[in-house]
């Protein structure tokens, strides 16, 4: 079933917790916006697995499921459940024998990335990867000048603990100008992040 | 928030959809047996994360979310929801630079599994990890005889081309005693899976 809302987007299925709400909340202005990212990482992932370039995919919005009717197994309706923080990071999968972990995340500021938009359990997670030898990095976009960077883990690790140390709760856009790689927003596929990662394997 | 079901079973969150409503319809008896493999693996991952050995997650259950109370954000409820089937498996992450991607499976026959827990579309996306040179397999639970066995990708597609060929609809458990490997219940962890993924990458 294809569930649309009033703004007539289609309904992805696993938008975060903040979108959920602003798009039902009808703050369609920024919801759209707020789809645009995962819209376009989807539709990459989409176009990865049919060219067998990659196999990634967005794991579901982790919900804590309370009841459910089930007047027959095929129509189970729940009628009550949670929306659960994220122990990990939205988007993972496996390129050429690698194991790539990522999150992506939209700013609405012009100058900065702001660290609150990650949990510590996610950090740690990316962590673990890096310690796994996978390969975890964040895709950033900021919405105003609709710009899109990538940001390796250990460069994200290094602004985390600044922050932790007391420094800055967030990234300024220089500093991502800087550390970061920017992906050009592409036709097929729109996001070409695996060969932004390949750049990133040369180094 | 932990919810408990009425058989005093803390809820795991992320069960399959027969299970839960095996569970929430009180069949208790075989839905804790249902929940032992689960709760067997999702241990056995906590053990692997915390000893550094592998960093691997269960995927939260795909839900489709149609109405969302949100009175205030923290305090979301989803009214309305249905499950949808799951497009890839339900276990994936990476150990030692390789991407880990399997299915957890029982059931309650002696003599058998039925390949009817799988869909064809999860079969595709393991093609797929194979093809991106990552590892997969199932790891099936005898139910009564409470026997393990992890099955190669490689041999579970043999048997579905079985199947689609117009042969049998499940595998003979002749035939996972012999193309599976047995996995021993240990303490911790309690189904020590990588140690027997390292026999396969020795084959």
């Amino acid at each position: 079933m294809v569930f649309h809302y009033p703004n007539g987007k289609k309904y992805q299925g696993t938008p975060n917790v903040k979108n959920i709400n602003k798009q039902l909340s009808k703050q369609s202005s920024y919801s759209n916006r707020g789809m645009t990212l995962e819209e376009d990482l989807n539709e990459t992932n989409l176009y990865y697995r049919t060219h067998n370039i990659a196999v990634v995919h967005k794991k579901p919005i982790p919900v804590q499921i309370v009841n459910v009717d089930y007047p027959s197994r095929s129509a189970a309706v729940i009628k009550e459940a949670y929306f659960r923080q994220a122990s990990t990071t939205d988007y993972n999968g496996v390129w050429n024998g690698k194991y790539i972990d990522f999150e992506a995340k939209e700013t609405k500021s012009n100058s900065s990335f702001p660290l609150r938009n990650f949990h510590e359990h996610q950090i740690e997670h990316m962590k673990s990867v890096v310690q796994q030898e996978g390969i975890t990095f964040v895709i950033i976009r900021f919405v105003t000048t609709d710009e899109i960077f990538l940001l390796e883990g250990k460069v994200l690790f290094f602004y985390w603990e600044r922050m932790v140390k007391g420094g800055r709760k967030s990234i300024k856009k220089d500093e991502i100008i800087k550390d970061g790689i920017k992906i050009p927003y592409g036709l097929h596929p729109r996001i070409d992040y695996i060969k932004t990662v390949q750049k990133l394997n040369l180094l």
